[in-house]
């Protein structure tokens, strides 16, 4: 690809997400700016990149210039962006599960939606041509425009209005961010116990390997699983309160669900 | 090793753990019966095995003749088993993670623990060399049994009383089968929408991933994470009522935890 054939990208935002991609598309295209209202965050994104961006940290000197703004901020943060930057021609896009495409629709032309769904941590990297983009486009100019882009730094590219981005971005918090907090709560104990975090990866590892052969319906086990509330009560005897009140809980739902009478 | 010096084992049960312990065991021992309640479980586990083990379905009728009786049951069958069984001067030992081995007092001379951590589904083949086992006996020399024989099938075993036992049980429950309880609720949400289950994969993969780089406190990310209160809410629209209920849930324990005030 000839250099000046690259798109120009402005990254609005320097967090977790934002960072993923300025790093993907820092190969594929020519970023012109970071902007982040704390100087030093933008700073820092950009001074990490080949493309070398200018670090901004006001809205109203994002430039005119870019093919596509990625606006990879708060939820709550984006219209505010979309009012105080330029009205440039370029492809305004959001990268947020619950916002709809309309929050740039008083303030540009071509928007829409860029949607990466996977959990990012600034500082663990990752392979960006496995996450699955999610992309919805205000005509379909700005949603090729808006695959092309994506299609260049991942392999799974679909379309997805509002509500269908929606679904997705409830189902990952429940098996992503829900799923990381019930490790948290298992890391806790067995801290207390000063048991060695090795002990529990081979049972990780087999919890998601077994999704690979049966539903999680089907790979469902455990004392609630079996109805076994001796266990349960036991259990709930050596917990804290915090501990128990989500074990508690989630055993109620699970007995429930598996059709066990509840007390 | 010579046939004949291939310990005796007689396994008490027929179920999940039962099973994939059996299929441990039948290739460095020599399985002599397979105890069920239910004649037809124990047949089909006996049938499935290289030792050519008996299958029986009453109490009584366990052997004299065994090196290890590996109980396999519910826990609350446990102390049926100790006392309907011959008082065979083998080692007796059950599998779970919340019993104490004193169930066995009354009834055996020789007895202890072979607790493996791990979630084992009958139809789901694992590699049973990367189980943990926690190991507890009623004498050294009973200690050194299961010592040894859990080694012959596992490269990790370790000692662990009640109280440890029962931690790393306890912590499992959150690591394992909230986890995937937390799975069962996503892929309902996804089925709802018609999503692929492969758009959830990657996320999957890379939630456990990031573990190797940074604890599950690190690690977590989210809405309730960022304290971004008007997703959550939005969020919760659009959810049934048992989805609500568990998102709701949880979501205000993991904004207590990260310092967010409630309202």
């Amino acid at each position: 690809m000839v250099k000046n054939k690259r798109p120009r990208v402005c990254i609005i935002g320097a967090g977790n997400v934002a960072t993923h991609l300025a790093r993907a598309l820092d190969s594929i295209s020519i970023i012109l700016q970071v902007y982040s209202n704390n100087i030093d965050n933008a700073r820092r994104l950009a001074g990490s990149l080949q493309s070398q961006p200018t670090a901004i940290d006001k809205l109203e000197n994002v430039t005119y210039e870019a093919d596509y703004y990625i606006v990879a901020v708060k939820d709550d943060a984006i219209e505010t962006v979309a009012r105080n930057t330029p009205a440039s021609n370029g492809v305004w896009a959001h990268t947020s599960g619950s916002v709809p495409m309309t929050v740039f629709q008083p303030y540009k032309k071509r928007y829409g939606v860029f949607y990466p769904l996977q959990t990012f941590s600034r500082d663990v990297s990752l392979d960006i041509r496995n996450v699955p983009f999610f992309i919805e486009g205000s005509s379909e100019s700005v949603y090729d425009s808006l695959f092309k882009i994506a299609s260049m730094i991942s392999h799974t590219v679909c379309p997805a209005d509002s509500e269908r981005r929606r679904a997705l971005h409830v189902a990952a918090v429940f098996a992503c961010n829900f799923v990381n907090y019930m490790w948290m709560q298992a890391d806790e104990l067995r801290r207390q116990q000063n048991l060695d975090i090795t002990y529990l990866k081979p049972l990780l590892d087999e919890t998601l390997r077994k999704l690979d052969s049966c539903s999680p319906a089907q790979a469902q086990t455990g004392p609630a699983r079996r109805g076994d509330k001796q266990i349960i009560d036991k259990h709930l005897e050596t917990l804290s309160t915090a501990h128990a009140d989500i074990y508690r809980f989630l055993s109620d739902h699970i007995l429930r669900e598996f059709g066990y009478e509840q007390d």
